[in-house]
This record gives structure tokens, C-alpha cells and sequence, in this order.
């Protein structure tokens, strides 16, 4: 096991009506002044940030509003609440809405007593503790990043869409109720259970050898999500399942799953840029393609890995052949995202071959700046790697 | 699911070494002036003490010390603690040791900033916020007190052997080096691998329903420490079987293993009442012998619930008849526990009928006071119910 150092301070109430304690939990922690951070209308339209707001003002909180996360949320949006916060005096950032809102919370909380602008710190990766505390109230459950270290910021000037870590970015504050998430969509819950399946095989599938105790939790994992994903799919309103594949999302991010381990992340890597590219392709959606092709192209380094993994996951038999076992895990992984109504080509996500070497040319640069080159540890890929794995994902 | 709150704040710095940077991150967090809280002389023949030392003042860290903790820490040692930490200014506690000197720690913090005694929070459970911080450098992988919110002190002068719990007071920074339980002794590391164990089954058996992404958490824990045990006890030097059992034993009692769930703490009663009955008992020997006497007793509420264990975790074959996959779970609890060179019946800790019966009648009034009566939610026991455990269990 590698030396490690970790927390995840991160304070949860979960449950049926979590979100009415916001107020009476953030007045707990001293907090007068919140900048309420939400995305589009659904939050308003559903009643939840007119029962937010309710709970602030019973505890005595001010509020200051900041509506209009996107999807892949940017870094104009980020810069307008960083001014607000210094405006009037925020002491707490309360991000209502799925991983964009909290990416962008969190991005809010560490610009706003920089003095620089807060890209820098996409740029350089500087560390700061000087960041303001976060609260969330989750409304989609994928990113994990109600407990992650981490935000992922588009920059549109400069074309850019990378990540930035920073434990002291840790949300203080989650409020996880499972009913919020009964009116997802099929395609949104389905993207977000394959974002969090990927979570945990990115830190499964790394060039150090076994770790059981962290790996069997990370097994542990994939095994909930397996056998949640088609009980919540088939029922969205069963309380359980939702409660399950909720709490899930947070433990598959919050980094335990891959403690002792060096992880991977380049197919992240890879997908990132797809979804750069085209911004209408859904992260978890690029991950359901990515993953496999991923997986097909790099196993030979670690065939028993994947072997353990399908016995582990998906109940696989061991054949003797662990070169056979192993591509029988990856076949495994790619239906079931197929089950999930997730696609398993870049054809379904609207690419021909032209499109994808136009996009291919465009992506590596950025790739190259955002992971390195080379990048990824089960196999150090190069760009021409990369390229080759997407060109097999078509 | 139930509704529930969860905060696991420590800061884990895991690995060789690790203690060496004590100093460096108690003055991160703005430490000045520590109590050093320790056992006997094992950690100063060690040089483990000296190095601490010797860290600290090179972060320019001020150090009072107390020694002395001994096996069921006693409340007269605390209240010298709480004088010194008032005395002196003290704004940390910093144990070095094991279960004992964590929970010594925790409630000379509690006591610190209070102005009642400190024994009325074991007495009445009160919260309190105004806990000084503690950190922890480990020696013993057992007790999990390193970042449970739980301390257990005995009080000689009332023959009381009580627990208290309080967010509050789960260490800020938890030092885990599995270098410093090389030399553990095995009967030492088999009670410690018994208790941690024991704090699993604590949170699976009880009177609520599957909660699958807590239960197979739990089991891939319970999976991890039947798997390393053996390697530990016969390889001790074995870093990594070291480390992971050390992982785990955190993990087991954090709470992580339990939310959502009732859990249960029977079994846990029973032995404190052993232990604080003959103190010559280790608190995982009476676990050993104590955990399967009370699944026998009990399984007759939920035997699927034992045969689900069974197969998990022993990797037993359903045999179609439930109540006989819930007996053999039972025993292969008891062997896995006697493999480790544990204790099987209370004979063997020294009782016969006649000393039996003297401890039980001693025993069944604190054990109601400590737990209720009746206590228990896999079934709720009376205190007939207790004597009669305590009997199968001879």
C-alpha cells in the first residue's frame, strides 16, 4: 500500500426532507450570509430552491441569488459570483443542483478571496486554504462532487475545460434527500450511474498491484451499483434504490475507494475532451464508449486485473485463460452499460470517421495540456495512443 | 434507509513514517502548546515517544506530558489530564498508543474546556462543541478509536465501565504508520483483528432490513480482514497485511460500515461487563467468546440474515435449509475467531459455574444501567436473556 494522506470532512445529512435543515445546520455553523448557487429552472419549477430559501430565512440567513449553471459551467459565470461574494461579504456558498452547480460553487468559494482571478487556479494547480466553506444540496447523483476535492471549469475564450483539486474545496455541508432524484430522466439517472461506475475504475485499474482492503470496498461498490441501477431504472420512485445509488455517488468520489493506489484517470482524460468538443455529449454518456474502447486497448499490461474484476463484478467463472477472462470483463462492462441505455460506440454519439478526426485534431492539444504526455499509469499512453483509442470507440 | 448524519472529520496521514510529521501538521493546524498522552514504557523503549518528541519541538510546539494510561483507561488519570490541559493552556491532545490512550485523549478534551467534571458527560451523554482537538499517533490497530466519535472509561470508584459518544470529539489528525505494529505480540493482534471484526457484525445484525450499499461495505471488510489476518499472524513484519489490517480497523468503527442501518451493540454490552468484571480479560478475547454465543442465541429472528453472512464472508454454499446455513455461519464466526488463536468459551477465560454465577450477579445491574434494559435490536434482550448468554457461552 503507497503512503497516502486523506480527509473528507464533509458533514451529510441524508435523507427524507435533508434539505429543510439547511438553514438550522449552516446557522449551527455560524454562517449569516450564503450565496445561493443553483442551475436552471427545474430546481425553481420543482419548489426545492422556494424550500431552501424558506429554511435560510427561518434560521436568520441572508441570501444573495446566482442562478444559471450550464452544463460543463464556465468560468464567466464563476468570475460574476466571485464579484458578488466580495460585494457583500458571503461567508458561505450554498450550491443547489447536480455537479456543475457544486463544480462551480467550489470554484466560486476559492476566487472569492483570491486576490488573482480564480482561473489561475485552474491553470497553475496552486493550493490555497483560503477558501470559503460550501454547502450543497444535491439534486443528481454522478460526480460525487458533494464530498470530492475537486471542479472541472470550462473556460469558452480559451477553449478550455480542465480540472482543479484542492481538499480545503471539500463541501463542509451536503444535504442528500433521495426524493429529489425521482424525477431524473432515464438518461440522466443512466449517465449518472456510469459516471460513478467509472469513478471506481479509474482507481480500480492502476500499475500497482493489489490493495485489498481499499479495493474490496471499491469492488464493494461497483457490486451496489450493479445491482441497484436496473431496481432504480425499472422503479424511480422506489425510495431504496434511489437512497442507495445516491450515498453510492458520494463514497465511489469521495476518494476512499482509491486509497494506497496511484488510480488512473486517462479515460476521463479521454472523455473530457469529447465533451469539450461537443458539448451536447453527456459525461457519463462519453464514458459508457470511452471506458471499453479504453479497457480493449490497454489490458494486455494486467490481463489478471480485469479477470478478478469480471469474477468480482459480474459473477464471471474463471476459463483458465486470462487473456479470454479478461475480455470477457470488458464485454461485461460495455453491455452493462448498454443495459443502462447508455451508447457503446462514438457513432451513437454522432461521429463518422471525418467528424472524428477532425475532432481528434482538435482534442489532442488540449488533452496533451490538461493530463500530460504521456498520461494514464496502467499504460502510459501517448497521443497517438489516445487517438487510436478513439478511433476505436467509433 | 434511514434517515442519518455522518461526519468523519480526520485528517489520516497513512504510511511509513508517518509520525515523523507530527510536528509539521499539528502547526498547520496552528497547534501550540500539546498535551503528549501515552501508556506504559513500550512506546518510550520503542523510541517512538522520543521521535514524537523530538518532532514536535522542531515545529516549535510546546509539550506537556502524561504517561500512565493503563487497559480500561480510568477517569482519575483524566481529571489529572483536564487539570494539566487547564493549568497549563494546553489547545491540543496528542495521544501515542492504542485504544486506551486514544479514549484517555478524548476525554481529557471533553473535560478540558468544561466546567463540570468530566465523568457527568459519561453519566448523562450531554454535548458539548467545546472539545479541544486531538490528534493521534497509533500503535494498536483494534479499537478504531482513532476516528470513532466513542471513548470508554471505567471509573474504579464507582465500578463503572461507561461509554460516551460526541462528534466532537473524533481526532482532527490521525498519524498510521503499520511499521509500529510490527512487534505486536499475537495475542494482541488476534484480539485487536477480533474486535474489529466484531464492530462489523455490531452494524449487520440488527432489526432493519438489507441496505445494500452500507452492507456490502461492511462485508468487504469483514472479506478483507478474514483474508489478512492469517498473513499478519504469520508473517508480523508483513507491511502490507500490516497496512491493510490497519486501514480496515479504522474503517470498521468510523461508521461508514453502519449508516442507514439500526446496528445493534448487544454483544459489545456483554463484554464491557466481562472485562470491567475480571480486567485481566482483553477486550477481543471476550468478543470472541461472547459474539458467537449471541448469534446462537439470537439467529432465530432472521437466519437469512446469518446465511447471507455466511455466504459473503465464508464463502458457504447455500444448503437450502436456511436455519442450517445460519448455524454454520455461526460456527465458521467461531473457528475464524479460534484460528487466531482467540478464546472459544468463557472456561477458558477463567470461569467455571460457581465464578460464573458470582459475575452475573454482578454484572446484570451495571449492564442494565450502561445499556438499558432491555437492550439490543437484532432482538431485544432482557436481562434473563443476558444470564442466559452468558451461560451458553461457558
Amino acid at each position: 500500500m503507497e503512503n497516502f494522506e486523506f480527509v473528507s470532512p464533509t458533514h451529510f445529512v441524508f435523507g427524507r426532507d435533508a434539505e429543510a435543515q439547511v438553514g438550522a445546520k449552516l446557522a449551527d455553523q455560524g454562517a449569516a450570509k450564503v450565496l445561493l448557487h443553483y442551475g436552471g429552472g427545474s430546481a425553481e419549477r420543482s419548489g426545492l430552491l422556494g424550500r431552501v430559501r424558506e429554511s435560510l430565512a427561518a434560521a436568520g440567513i441572508k441570501c444573495v441569488e446566482l442562478g444559471g449553471v450550464r452544463p460543463n459551467p464556465e468560468i464567466t459565470l464563476v468570475r460574476e459570483g466571485v464579484a458578488l461574494c466580495k460585494q457583500h461579504g458571503i461567508d458561505w456558498v450554498l450550491a443547489v443542483g447536480g455537479g456543475s452547480v457544486v463544480d462551480s460553487a467550489k470554484a466560486i468559494a476559492v476566487g472569492a478571496r483570491a486576490t488573482c482571478d480564480v482561473w489561475q487556479f485552474f491553470e497553475t494547480k496552486q493550493q490555497t486554504n483560503d477558501v470559503l466553506p460550501i454547502a450543497v444540496v444535491l439534486t443528481i447523483p454522478a460526480a460525487g462532487s458533494e464530498a470530492s476535492p475537486n471542479a472541472v471549469v470550462s473556460n469558452d475564450e480559451l477553449g478550455r475545460k480542465t480540472g482543479y483539486g484542492n481538499d480545503a474545496q471539500r463541501p463542509k455541508l451536503a444535504f442528500l434527500n433521495p426524493e429529489l432524484t425521482f424525477t431524473l430522466p432515464p438518461y440522466q439517472t443512466a449517465a449518472g450511474l456510469t459516471d460513478m461506475f467509472c469513478h471506481l475504475l479509474e482507481r480500480f485499474f492502476d500499475d500497482y498491484g493489489a490493495v485489498p482492503v481499499t479495493d474490496n470496498l471499491n469492488l464493494s461498490l461497483m457490486k451496489t451499483i450493479r445491482a441497484e441501477a436496473p431496481r432504480v431504472l425499472a422503479d424511480p420512485e422506489n425510495y431504496d434504490a434511489r437512497a442507495n445509488i445516491m450515498w453510492a455517488g458520494m463514497l465511489c468520489h469521495q476518494g476512499l475507494a482509491g486509497v494506497g493506489r496511484h488510480e488512473d484517470w486517462a479515460t476521463h482524460g479521454l472523455e473530457h475532451e469529447l465533451s469539450a468538443f461537443d458539448t451536447s455529449i453527456t459525461h457519463g454518456a462519453g464514458l459508457a464508449v470511452m471506458f471499453p474502447a479504453w479497457m480493449e486497448y490497454v489490458h494486455g499490461e494486467n490481463p489478471a486485473r480485469f479477470a478478478f474484476y469480471g469474477r468480482e463484478v459480474f459473477g464471471l467463472v474463471t476459463s483458465g485463460d486470462v487473456e479470454a477472462d479478461a475480455l470477457s470483463a470488458i464485454d461485461e462492462t460495455r453491455s452493462f452499460f448498454a443495459s443502462l441505455g447508455m451508447p457503446t460506440t462514438l457513432a451513437e454519439l454522432g461521429f463518422d470517421e471525418a467528424r472524428l478526426e477532425e475532432a481528434i485534431a482538435d482534442m489532442l492539444p488540449t488533452l496533451a495540456a490538461n493530463k500530460g504526455n504521456p498520461f494514464g499509469s496502467f499504460k502510459r499512453l501517448s497521443m497517438e495512443d489516445a487517438a487510436a483509442i478513439y478511433r476505436s470507440a467509433l
